[in-house]
């Protein structure tokens, strides 16, 4: 009986261990399939969970920030775990480019893109049971190269563009159209690795990796 | 009669159309995953054909740029076709860091990287039929973040480091160690996508897109 008693325990500890590790301790409030991709690329166990916080729409220098910190809070008031929000925005002197509604608007803002620098800002967000613990932004510069208006039309043909911010995917195709970047690659991807990194120490949660 | 030769005809236009788009008009001479990935998903239409010629190593500034010469050139002797050639390097204050031996090795190159900037530098070269028609240089400036020293460990463990230039890859799980960068992101994987299409326009050879 012994014998069997401590192996049911040890089994029952096995498991116990098994459930630890894969139930993930971060939420990802973000349905981009992109921000998965690289948390899971460095490693990450995470959930998602999509929040229904609409985001805003201005002009304003901080509104990654603002989109970010709502949409973590929200879920966080759903979810007793450390949760992620994010918002990625494209700025071209200082105005904010959305998504493309049509391949003609997609068109319309590559062409103001083309042969320029412009601001990629994404709003970073940690927030527990509806408490904001930290809200950053990343910054990275990107200098798109001189394409031709036939290398334009060729990449807006390949529908990449419709649903991106800035109507480019660095990550994709779109990668025909840069020059360099300055800053975190992965922020122009929508998710700063670097930042999420160092925000993860400042609000004290080891690591989550598979 | 008429008719079926009429038929017989177009479906052996169709069917000529198709080889030509099936044979790729660039050779890529190397046996990167990594190069062969990223032509892949800038649309490219290539064939690997992997150059026998031995890597040189000094810290020689020009060195991939030879490397890739060689490279380019061994293969274009081989092939009719235009060959593409490509060697990347890391340099550490002007001290080209080579792939690691040993977990060791490359736990001693990551220090020397941590909390740093360093130099990753792509040689690319073009030759046709024992000719070169080109060969440039990318560079990228690459800021290491302060990673703690479990932090390399974890990722020394991963063994990513081991078959890599700089014991780093920032495609992988590698992108964890990296704060930001300054130039091509696809140059620090190791093909430098903006020069490669400047330099396919010097040589006056169309996209061969899929």
């Amino acid at each position: 009986m012994f014998v069997i008693f401590q192996t049911l325990n040890s089994t029952q500890g096995v498991q116990n261990l098994a459930l630890i590790n894969l139930t993930p301790s971060i939420v990802l409030a973000s349905a981009s399939p992109r921000r998965s991709s690289i948390l899971k690329q460095i490693g990450f166990n995470f959930e998602v969970m999509v929040s229904t916080h609409e985001e805003e729409f201005s002009n304003d220098i901080d509104l990654a920030k603002t989109n970010a910190k709502n949409k973590a809070l929200e879920v966080s008031q759903r979810d007793n775990r450390l949760v992620l929000g994010c918002d990625t925005l494209v700025y071209l002197e200082n105005q904010v480019l959305g998504k493309p509604k049509t391949k003609d608007h997609a068109m319309e803002i590559l062409q103001k893109l083309n042969n320029k620098e412009h601001l990629v800002r994404t709003g970073v967000a940690f927030a527990q049971k509806g408490v904001l613990l930290s809200a950053k932004i990343a910054e990275t510069r990107v200098f798109f190269r001189n394409n031709s208006p036939q290398e334009l039309l060729d990449y807006v043909n390949s529908l990449e563009p419709m649903d991106k911010a800035g109507a480019y995917g660095i990550q994709g195709l779109g990668a025909r159209l840069i020059q360099s970047i300055c800053g975190c690659y992965y922020n122009v991807v929508g998710l700063p690795v670097a930042l999420v990194l160092d925000m993860l120490k400042e609000v004290n949660h080891s690591y989550d990796f598979k």
